[in-house]
């Protein structure tokens, strides 16, 4: 089974690699960017029957920072 | 209007930080994690009606490196 966890900063964190893509893609003359945040995706090929509950410990424990990030599960 | 890229290495293309995390999920006690594909997801807030095709253009130009990655755009 695949599974899908998007790892993004929380609101009211500063991301500084956002900032830089929106300044960059105003650079290149693309108007009206109000706003970037970027995080990361990570694609997880799992053993089948594997639990939400696994993966959101997964995350809990590893892929995310839950100080200063939140995740999403999705499960294809 | 808010827009979602997802900028993932190309198949093929070695992934070392997937492969990281897996080794560090097997570490932490989980099993059964065959694989891990780590990329990016960029969350564009950009003004209204802007077109597919300019976002695509901006994921050719700056965000995504074609020759190793592949990308996807979600308008939502």
């Amino acid at each position: 089974m695949k599974a899908r966890v998007h790892v993004m900063l929380k609101n009211g964190v500063l991301d500084p690699q956002g900032d830089a893509v929106r300044h960059a893609l105003g650079t290149l003359g693309f108007d009206g960017v109000n706003g970037v945040r970027q995080g990361k995706v990570i694609d997880l090929d799992l053993a089948d029957g594997t639990s939400e509950e696994t993966i959101r410990d997964m995350c809990e424990k590893l892929l995310a920072n839950t100080v200063i990030e939140s995740y999403s599960v999705e499960i294809a």
